[in-house]
């Protein structure tokens, strides 16, 4: 079941925190994105809490102060936990319930705002962590506009394989080196074998690359061989972040066949802080992306009414770069591009259910990412592979500096938003990271 | 640093323990290997013993009885956990002298002998569980035999690729379907497309087979951004494992371009219980295999003396099939295939060098499997996929029926042993599993 409009989605609703109600931020009270953090030099466990405008609503205390009861209780319990794990594992009627409670203790005349000091933690001065214990990731290929471009450069005779309408293709990630936005990316050493050399070189990667993705956190899991119907899997989304899978596309090229891609990913993938649940992105269902005439209707496994219908989420991405430079100058990042996530040739429930189709056990907390989101404009593209066309078309910057691929210093910013007419807008905050220079080889 | 032979491998030790000196054990006191195991029925919690003939120590029970003292006590003290892993964090000096006041506690003549009935437990009134909390799972390809096989039916123009003998191959694989030996196996439902077919179809794999491998798991971890050294990746490995990747290779053939293999394997993957430590193997470390003539030699970084010397193991893996009607009619299991570990073309401190080579991190109780272990013979093919090329040459077991790949009901059992003369031989125990229908689709 894909969630619904409910009355925490009024956008006449208002917070008694104001940064919530500016406008401006990713998290009004109609969000309520779930994250983990630790209250910077507090010495105290990091936990579960809720993001509002700049505040941080630390469900523990708050609950020890007696707003979460009734249906909201186990979930509000959940959230003492360092990872969203123990919520994830309750299923969507806790989810639910503790959204409603949550929405009703920050709204505004609620009794609550007389606790604010105590139940509120500027977001300033927190560390967010990643929010779950992800114990697989999986990511995906979701984007047809990705898949063929990126098809072009590798195989420029046969760019969109023969199982691409039909299969969902995933590979599984790397979970060691996920990593929250905001640590540090150490460029990755590598083989990389130039296509006239005799033998390859081990070093630094030269065409360092990040990839905008969404990710998606599994809720309460399934068992190993028992495959998910389509509204089952559907049910298995907890929430959404941002995901940037950093690739080195000279170790890529070298390494990934037959068995695709790993040293060229699994050096790290940033996480964004802040999962949006899927409660709070019912207003911003839509129609999965029609697919072309001639393409083939997915098969019946992978097939649902209510997944045609709603399948889809309205959120739009966009990347953005700041240079070294730019930091220095005290100049802001620059746009580089600009996608829909609803222009993807698979859904969400379709790429849960293709997992678990062959009897694959999901847990909660496994994060499964979408793959590249491209759209098919040439400013949609999401990864500067296909930005630079493989190097060859540089993007120049504001400034006169040109990138073909990320250099060391370089900072990438990725960020979401959802905005509709009728509906409040929520966002995604952000999803960063800075490349350092390679280790010593 | 490889492991050297000291006293606990003196071929003359004996054990109290009577069933530890019989000459056919997998478990004689040179041998002592870790697990997890659960006392049947009697409701106390998973915990870490060491198999010693039909029996296993329990360390727990015999650290409270006096007997892990010193150096001893911080890895007898790790094994109260529910897995490997806490004992796998403490590094080498810690396992070393767990293992040598294991040995002293259970040769002949010690007074431990008197406390049998309550440190030991026989193995069968025990459940042997998976031995760690993998938090990844890495399968490499390191069988040039095996990688030359498969490639020449999946491509015929191009069957080992030009980066083979450069880059150890490997991918990620999926951690949540690892079971332990005796665990059913669904056979696994998923996409196929026969070539002529004009579309795939959704149901149950028509090629199941089984893939012999050697897994290692790694000990003490390392950094992100901080690549290894040979000699620190041969310092990683705590112990070895068998491992069976079960795989459907119909699902696998129609969805692994471009991005690997993954319904078509994580289904599930059988790991044997007992981890027999690098330290018991160090009688059996031999030269690395020769490279053929013409071959190049390793980059730099996968280069090191001391594994050229010493990076291979002794360790000869057999492959043993009991269909149904066998079982039924109260027959043994029948040999498939018997192949040597050693000669893999890339050595585990390879593998694990190359894993970390990007600056990927890796966690004690990282399960890194090496591929199927296939030698040059036609008998020694580590998989059906090869022993039957395809299913084109189905394989006559005695009683005249012929298996193209595995039929329900079909149990496979992988054994390992390393024999030498002037050494107590030693055995892996065994990865075994059995295959159920494929659920309702």
């Amino acid at each position: 079941m894909i969630p619904t409009v409910d009355e925490t989605h009024d956008p006449a609703l208002r917070s008694w925190v104001r940064s919530a109600n500016d406008g401006r931020t990713d998290f009004p009270i109609q969000n309520l994105p779930f994250g983990v953090f630790r209250h910077e030099g507090s010495g105290e466990r990091a936990r579960v809490g809720i993001a509002i405008g700049a505040m941080i609503l630390d469900v523990s205390t708050a609950m020890k102060a007696g707003y979460f009861t009734g249906d909201a209780a186990a979930g509000a319990r959940a959230c003492a936990a360092q990872c969203l794990n123990d919520l994830m594992e309750l299923g969507r009627p806790a989810w639910r319930a503790l959204r409603a409670a949550a929405s009703a203790l920050l709204r505004d005349g609620s009794s609550a705002e007389r606790d604010a000091e105590r139940i509120l933690v500027p977001m300033a001065d927190a560390d967010l962590l990643l929010p779950a214990r992800v114990g697989d990731y999986t990511d995906f290929y979701a984007s047809i506009h990705h898949a063929t471009n990126v098809g072009s450069m590798f195989r420029p005779d046969n760019p969109l394989l023969p199982n691409y309408k039909w299969v969902p293709i995933g590979y599984h990630g790397r979970s060691s080196s996920l990593v929250p936005s905001g640590s540090e990316v150490r460029r990755p050493l590598g083989q990389r074998k130039a296509p006239d050399a005799p033998t390859p070189v081990y070093g630094p990667s030269r065409s360092l690359d990040y990839e905008c993705e969404v990710g998606a956190f599994v809720g309460t899991g399934s068992s190993l061989g028992e495959p998910l119907g389509m509204s089952a899997a559907a049910e298995q989304l907890f929430g959404l972040c941002l995901v940037n899978d950093w690739s080195a596309r000279d170790i890529q090229s070298w390494e990934y066949q037959p068995l695709g891609p790993f040293l060229a990913k699994n050096f790290a993938t940033t996480v964004s802080p802040w999962v949006v649940t899927m409660e709070a992105l019912a207003p911003f269902r839509i129609p999965a992306a029609p697919r072309a005439a001639g393409d083939p209707a997915p098969l019946p496994h992978l097939t649902d009414d209510d997944d045609a219908r709603r399948g889809g989420v309205d959120l739009a991405l966009e990347v953005w770069l700041r240079t070294r430079g730019m930091r220095e100058r005290g100049e802001g990042p620059v746009r580089l591009s600009r996608a829909r996530f609803s222009d993807m040739y698979w859904t969400l429930a379709q790429m849960v259910a293709h997992h678990a189709s062959n009897g694959c056990n999901l847990r909660a907390g496994d994060l499964i990412a979408s793959g590249t989101v491209s759209g098919p404009e040439r400013d949609a593209r999401g990864c500067m592979l296909e930005l630079t066309w493989r190097g060859t078309e540089p993007v120049r910057l504001p400034d006169g500096e040109t990138r073909s691929f990320l250099e060391d210093g370089d900072e990438l910013i990725l960020r979401g938003e959802c905005a509709r007419d009728g509906a409040a807008r929520i966002g995604f905050g952000e999803c960063r990271g800075r490349i350092l220079p390679a280790p010593a080889n």
